[in-house]
């Protein structure tokens, strides 16, 4: 197999990338010109004319999906096929299923393997739906979900996200850092008499989360509570914590269910249903599916989630930018590009490729963000005039979602919002020349809008499975394996070797006191 | 004056930046170097054995600080001397004078100007305790602090970092953005009878804050509230907002504190005092101002701040890292990165140096980050084994804020946290060798840890002036102006014309339903 770097698209858009279109020149940015580079798909729509591409770069990019049949291993993944693997290693070998959590809507996935994995999924939904029902009495309103990584950045996001659609009177907290004033905050916000506790670890086997439930036990019980009456797991059937005797209920995800790709399986559902209601969360999983099934169609035009993609490259291997920011133009997704990073640098920060092979090209970019117009009083100076050239990827929304909103000077709070979104994105691209030095604005700093009507839990969970995709079709792009974490393991392996040395060194010394310097070179010897 | 990339420092520099020390030979990292390579003042260790320097480099980089005079700036900064300005050019040709809202502790500055700017501080100061005494008797419980950039970041990261220290029952919430749901979420939160409000803007006219001001009125007038009883107002003497008969008081700030260095002024001041008392916030002014004067000091090896700004420098100019990522081993700090995200990128993200010209060198690097060990189970895949190395700058504490914590299988959580912290400085460094590809760890990949004993006001407060410093001296070895921010102009000017495009528009046809995109062109032509 041809890797990335010598493609033949890829050699057109090396090429091509000599001289990129200039978006400050007058007659650019007309426009025709946006009014032509949009897609749509599913109440979505997807401007790119402010990104450094012209008609050529755009047929190459398609060239280049074409080449690497993107689509093909698209359908492979969401049949169910081994799609984690790196040929010739040991390497964790499976399908990646995420899709299958929720495809129990629209054209259904005619494979065994991914009904099968439905069908398993929707045992859990409906086990969680008289989970909640039967607790309904009980009046609890705090959840605490336990739980790192893709356990704790997804859920959260979404949580966050849609709190404006949650039942009265509840609330979820997530417990993820080791840190004990994590957990210490929360314990000051609960009132442990109607709290319901949820660890979530697939292998049952987390650090963290272990400590973690181990300190909300012990807070239980100081409590009066038995906490076999509140913790509920989420894990892979058979763990260490599929345990009767420890949990009131256990909910089962599976190994073809990555953490970062889980938000829609139960490591989500619990709390996320919890919080909105099954029907609510239900909608959510209808607009993730049917971005699933969007994301099969072959013209870049309107696959948003493949043409997302494959900007994204042009922007990293061609224009040559390391980063990219994720800036939503909305409240509540606040904690949305935290996940995103997870998802984009867990996903595609790798440096061998699917033959085993150390890559000679860069792989996923460093993926940061905060709200707009927030970050517009914060980073945004370096992005207009640093020396660091930052692509954008923007959020925006037509309709709030409380539905309240004050003229002020002629325009609604929601309009002035985006007036700063679509302002920025033309600044960006056409910059500004001055006599005045620190007036110049250089210009060609490329972005795109992503706009929808209204943040709610469809729209959201189109947009989730948009970026699950996006991701996805940049990792077979390059041909590298988007589902493994390899890198993590080398940390947590020492970690534990550092856990054992303070555990040893406290036996004979008080370690408690300031000399932690002294501690971190003796753990060197 | 011999710019940047001219300096013979430079010039050295880039050389031994052809052959850095190789961390992943086994002699390397030893507990000498680790021994070595470490700095120290107010109760602060500064550890950087796995930064990719050597004595010859370190030689350099004190060189590179005595060529460019960078302790004699920071003395001229302290004093009040014009630093905020570019020759020949308009600018706003001022001082900027944040250490003087801190200067009441030892060895104040002597000079005339500081003098005078503290003593206005202090009055200030003085005028909020006896308002804060005022309204003992009144209740409140909660504070809405209403201001973007500066008037949020830093008092939200600082007021999250110390909530373990606030008076109990006391909460503050920050309305930043023109987004109407973040309002609308913090209305469901507070008791309008409870609640104070502050308004911050120098001018007295962001357009985010004056919007969310009026949002915030209507809702007070509609709970039966008279909003003059309620409201405060942050900003400069004689701004629109210094307004007796729509203010219950004014608290002034001074167009020599810009708003990325106001923490320690008024702009944190009304909030941070309301919520965790006068002493406290008095004790965190104190470590503030006990590490300005550590950073008048002219060696590195005990200048906290310059050394980790030469640090910077190395990696971004010579090994050529676009990138930094903060990552604090603390849940209190995790609104921290986001504070010096825009303390740094919106200080150093410049293009021009202060003659007006452009550089030819880099100048500020993207920062982000969020806290370990979550970052472990997120984006560390990237920073392990990802295409792009990202030098990291740990934070970590020996003693956890509320003092809960319970022993797991033989450690404490706070060993846990520690471990992991040390473990991926190893790690990082060291990398790993393996048959298996993907188990291939390249090293190299450098970071350096600041550790202290406990989060607390004052040990916060040396924390916050440590990284004002550093950025500063960064600044001013590149010879830029850190202390303005042209580069938001052209979009808020952008913006303005959206806005009265929509306001147009609307007056002739519905724009609230989901044509946007459709708007979004009409505003183009």
């Amino acid at each position: 197999m041809t890797t990335f770097d010598r493609l033949k698209s890829v050699i057109r858009l090396r090429e091509l990338a000599e001289d990129p279109v200039d978006l400050t020149r007058e007659e650019v940015l007309t426009p025709k010109r946006v009014d032509h580079m949009r897609a749509s798909a599913l109440g979505f729509q997807l401007f790119y004319s402010t990104e450094r591409v012209d008609e050529k770069t755009l047929f190459a990019l398609a060239d280049l999906a074409k080449e690497t049949d993107a689509i093909k291993k698209m359908q492979s993944m969401q049949a169910g096929e081994v799609v984690n693997f790196i040929h010739g290693s040991q390497s964790e070998n499976r399908p990646a299923l995420h899709t299958a959590m929720r495809d129990f809507f629209e054209q259904p996935n005619s494979s065994q393997v991914a009904k099968e994995a439905t069908k398993l999924a929707y045992a859990e939904l409906q086990k969680l739906k008289e989970f909640l029902e039967e607790i309904e009495s009980e009046e609890f309103t705090d959840l605490i979900q336990i739980g790192i990584g893709g356990s704790e950045l997804g859920p959260k996001a979404v949580y966050v996200a849609l709190e404006a659609f949650k039942k009265p009177g509840r609330r979820v907290h997530f417990l993820s850092n080791v840190d004990p004033d994590e957990a210490a905050a929360i314990f000051r916000e609960v009132d442990p008499q109607k709290t319901l506790v949820v660890s979530v670890s697939k292998s049952g086997s987390t650090l963290e989360t272990l400590t973690n439930q181990e300190i909300v036990r012990d807070w239980l019980k100081k409590e009066g509570i038995d906490p076999k009456k509140r913790l509920l797991a989420v894990t892979g059937k058979g763990s260490p914590m599929d345990n009767p005797s420890e949990y009131r209920a256990s909910f089962y995800i599976w190994d073809y269910i990555g953490g970062r790709y889980s938000v829609t399986s139960m490591v989500g559902a619990v709390a996320l249903a919890f919080a909105m209601g099954m029907d609510r969360f239900l909608e959510f999983l209808r607009g993730a599916s049917a971005m699933d099934k969007a994301a099969l169609q072959a013209d870049p035009r309107t696959n948003l989630p493949l043409l997302s993609a494959l900007l994204g490259i042009w922007n990293r291997n061609f224009l040559e930018h390391p980063t990219t920011a994720i800036i939503p133009y909305s409240h509540a997704l606040s904690r949305f590009p935290a996940h995103l990073q997870q998802l984009d640098m867990e996903s595609n920060g790798k440096r061998i490729d699917k033959e085993g092979k150390p890559v000679h090209f860069d792989t996923g970019p460093i993926i940061w963000g905060e709200p707009g117009t927030n970050g517009q009083h914060s980073f945004y100076q370096s992005i207009h005039q640093g020396t660091a050239v930052i692509p954008l990827e923007f959020i925006g929304f037509a309709t709030a979602q409380y539905g309240e909103d004050l003229s002020y000077k002629g325009t609604f709070s929601q309009e002035k919002l985006l007036s700063n979104l679509f302002a920025q994105a033309v600044a960006l691209a056409q910059g500004q020349k001055s006599e005045n030095p620190n007036k110049v604005f250089p210009g060609n700093r490329p972005s795109r809008i992503l706009l929808a009507h209204q943040l709610d839990p469809y729209t959201l969970g189109v947009l989730l499975a948009f970026y699950e995709h996006k991701v996805v079709f940049q990792g077979f792009i390059w041909n590298i394996n988007s589902f493994d974490q390899e890198g993590v393991e080398l940390g947590k392996k020492l970690a534990l070797k550092f856990i054992d040395s303070f555990a040893t060194k406290r036996r004979h010394e008080s370690l408690k006191g300031f000399p932690l310097g002294e501690a971190y070179l003796s753990h060197l010897e």
